[in-house]
């Protein structure tokens, strides 16, 4: 078989991991040949890519990043260009095309499929956000990241009688927030699916110092915003420069805390640490066996799905069913998280 | 209600982290009381407890080994101590016990329940040999610790043209083996499912040199073994001291490599450390929602189960089910990672 | 003897690893009595301190913070308060105090000790900026934090063809960007000490761009600032909340790169996460060497002075020296790190 | 001019980081040619090397090992071959050598310089056993893996109440295990300056189980030996299968300690870990910097010595002082230790 590989979209640890796997499967057990296209999406509508041997993905399993390069591409413009695609996968042979990234990747990777190119793809998010499969590489290195973090950032709270109110990376969905903020015994976790009260909150953290508590951690996904009605929140849009990212929620949320409680509150917000370097053993393994699955895939002649973890097994979920709808935390989840606070 | 909480067996990263999250639920959701057993069974058997409250358990989350201290009991020591454990749990007016521990500390619990006693128990392995969840916190962090030092090791062994020969621990199954030598890209691992063929080993091992690989990187369970008559094989129980513990696998396997393939190969035996020492953010958070889960099936009145993770949710299984046999590595899942060698 | 210690100032790991020294040495080797003033020189002023045994110490090693508490006392203040001082070491009989802090603290120890106190002092400092001593503890570990940040990020911003802008600390020093950047491979390093032209900064990005690199790596202390006239810039004092910290030189900086460059560029401000956690072997060693030493010299009878690592050695400088003017980033080692460049 | 360098002796994070400053420094900043000679100085006696320009050095900072190959080339054997090595430097048109590595590879650059060849040594070692200078890259890293392996160590052995022998690397000094134990609250540190009495040992550890402690932590470089006679000891040279490498100190001594105590005493045996991996942020500078003046230092024409660190300054020794004789662990510095006990 002559297979092609691509990432696209933000940067995720493990992207190396199942390229690499995905290389390791095809040639040595299967004896096939391996493409890899640059810049993702990009790479397959320009034709644009190299031969992937055993040597061009020696020492990267471990290696953060993605050795064919990302882009985000607009889906209008990959519409305008299925017909472009197919003629580039038929003119350079290929059986199976193994597009690795997340929800507009796989969107993408539908729409693609839906045209008849055999499309197999391979979920990745550190946002935890893709239904259909339990988790997926990435997550897990992202809520290292944030946990260490958190965990030095205690001292210092606790040394300095502050409250700590900590960003993390999630704008539709709460996991990094949530995971993180378990593990690392967070006072109060904030997510996006949640609206939360600044009063209540206030509350929370001021009865932590009346009671004796000489300091309060809160972990605030970025996408996290205020029950309307409880504070002035512009949702970031737009700075005086016209730029987005300087006012976010946890700078919004320090000082309103530090007005309502009278106790030096500080932001700190941890940005794009969370989403690269070397992955977690756990997201290497991970990544890893969605490679060698997603060979066996397309060597069974199974199109137009994605690989999914269920349980400890690895699956094949159907494209249309993975992009339905984001997976955002449930409930419950939450309720288990707040027994911590 | 009125919990008792012990933990029994070997260290773990997630005790703590099992207790903290105990105490949180029942004392500040529940309103119960809840007392710790000092040095597992021991402690019930000799009344030997001490009450936790939330400043017992402050700061604990992050932290390895057990407060309460831990200890083996065997089995038949137990058995005649039925009946004192039940005169101490009726003395003290316990409504639930919640053991936290492996294979031996669930057996126990399903001796004493069947005998009556309110028990649910939280299964602990750093071997990820428990049936009935799909996995257990400390795993994790073994893997990572072990697959850190693998990293590390590579370079070593690039630099200077070795064989290196990593014992990592398992003594009935290979799960750690399997997963941090996957991670780490291991060029072999050898696991106690599946005696090795020491001669297929080192024509492996032969070819990566052959094919100008400058270095080789074999990741050996303790508890793997050489099928019968492919190598002279001490299973380690005695030395000339009478010890046990210094001639192991790896340092068998390293001169028997030395010999057949005229390289340099050098044992490591990572040891302890696997066992012990922070956990990781995975693990605190599975320990967190174990003990959560466990506060809330004895308030529903389940005993006789164990909390298991399936997917991404928390059930409860039997504990006859779950001590029934080990779980081992299957063929399928050696198979994958068969392909990186 | 009798001696007092406190911890004032910032956080700065391994403040603890000095007082569990100064315990250990003083309590165990010389059989003296240890006590430990809260919330540094407030506790000294309101006589508010606790013994220090040696269970008082246990466990605190590698843990950040200070578990005695820190504050900032305005020297007016303690000027004011000098009196009050000497009436409560009187009270206590003390024969010593060791203060341990920073700059701020050093100069308060001086004043107390020209009016005749026994102050012994220890320099702790993240920033590296005080004179005398080769480095204290702290620095160490803010490097290594800021060091493991930058190597995450490389990946991403390599994958996504980026400039990133990492802010570190450094309000009047360069130090803590000067090590990170060149342990990291920055292609940049922008210190408080030389202020930098904004079109030679785009200029060498630029030019590494159009060499086809993909990404650059550019480190900023937060006290670093353009040279005048380079570019418009706000030195952060207020925003329009009236508050100073959200417009760094970082977030300026990515704007108007992205302009002169039409690259995407992103700033990271690695924040608190630098100051806090447990310190690197090398600061725990420090401080511990810190402690030991200044137990030796107060029994010598050496005051005024503070202890500082020369070369291997610990030996003591007057306090008048240290705190004379702040340790700068030399030319020289400006010089070294820009061949990184 | 035209500039050789090899990497010879045992692996030592930070070699690349060398090789990468020298290059960087020559190459962009001088205009200079740099060629990498593989394996040592045995890539010089068969001129056997590479260009090494900036691509090359691409990626290597971080990285442990080196990517010019290491050996062990006897001293006699390269006497033999001085001749032929002046033969090469001559034909290759070289200006310098620029030899990396420990006692022996400095020794042997002496040897070269003595016979007139243009020499410039760099120091390393991972054991800090380099006369001359205060420290070298490769022990901050050594001393920081042992460090983190000892911090996990710790709580498994209070949780299980044992005393844990942990044998780290040091042949004939014990600066390993001096800053790892300082650095980690050892509660015993053996090294091979000083022979210890086991009963001395037995007695410290006993007195801590006495006082209600739980467990005792021994750190012992691997070449610590006892004081005559005062236990059985087998020096390591060769066990029953005529291999050195299997009954070192600890395992002896834990099976001792657990006589002698009546208590369960385990060996761990940290082993290639310490040596290989990324170099810590101190290591990676300080090779940076010893990279940068090598290169000055040829252009101002000195030869024969080497660099080295003395105080914050980077300066130039004759190697015959450099050579002249191990630094080995003052009396002091064991007794600064000893407080910590």
């Amino acid at each position: 078989m002559r297979i092609g590989v691509l990432t696209s979209g933000g940067d995720c640890p493990g992207l190396n991991a199942v390229i690499r796997s995905v290389v390791h499967r095809a040639v040595v057990d299967h004896g096939d040949e391996v493409i890899g296209f640059h810049d993702g999406w990009k790479g397959l509508l320009e034709c644009d890519y190299r031969k992937l041997d055993l040597d061009a993905v020696g020492g990267i399993l471990a290696r953060g990043g993605t050795i064919l390069g990302s882009s985000r591409v607009q889906p209008a413009h990959l519409r305008g260009g299925v017909e472009r695609a197919r003629g580039h996968v038929q003119d350079l042979g290929l059986d199976a095309i193994i597009p690795i990234g997340g929800e507009g990747t796989l969107k993408a990777a539908k729409l693609l499929s839906d045209a008849g190119l055999p499309i197999l793809g391979v979920p990745k998010t550190i946002d935890n956000d893709i239904a259909s499969t339990d988790v997926t590489f990435g997550f897990d290195t992202a809520v290292t990241v944030a946990t260490e973090a958190l965990d030095r950032l205690k001292t210092t709270a606790e040394s300095h009688q502050r409250v700590l109110i900590v960003e993390v990376m999630g704008r539709h969905t709460g996991w990094i927030a949530l995971h993180s903020g378990m593990a690392a015994g967070a006072h109060a976790i904030l997510v996006p699916e949640r609206p939360f009260d600044v009063q209540e909150l206030s509350d929370v953290v001021g009865k932590r110092f009346e009671a004796g508590k000489k300091f309060a951690i809160v972990v605030v996904s970025e996408g996290a915003k205020p029950r309307a009605g409880t504070m002035d929140f512009t949702s970031g849009e737009t700075d005086i420069y016209g730029h987005e990212r300087f006012t976010g929620v946890a700078n919004q949320l320090s000082m309103e805390l530090e007005e309502r409680l009278g106790k030096e509150a500080r932001p700190v917000i941890l940005g794009h640490v969370q989403r690269g370097g070397t992955p977690t053993a756990y997201d290497r393994v991970l990544a890893t066996r969605f490679g060698w699955h997603a060979v066996e895939a397309v060597h069974n002649g199974h199109f137009g799905m994605m690989t999914a973890l269920r349980g400890t097994e690895i699956s094949l979920v159907p494209l249309a069913e993975a992009v339905e709808q984001l997976k955002t935390v449930p409930a419950e989840r939450y309720t288990e998280a707040e027994c911590v606070l």
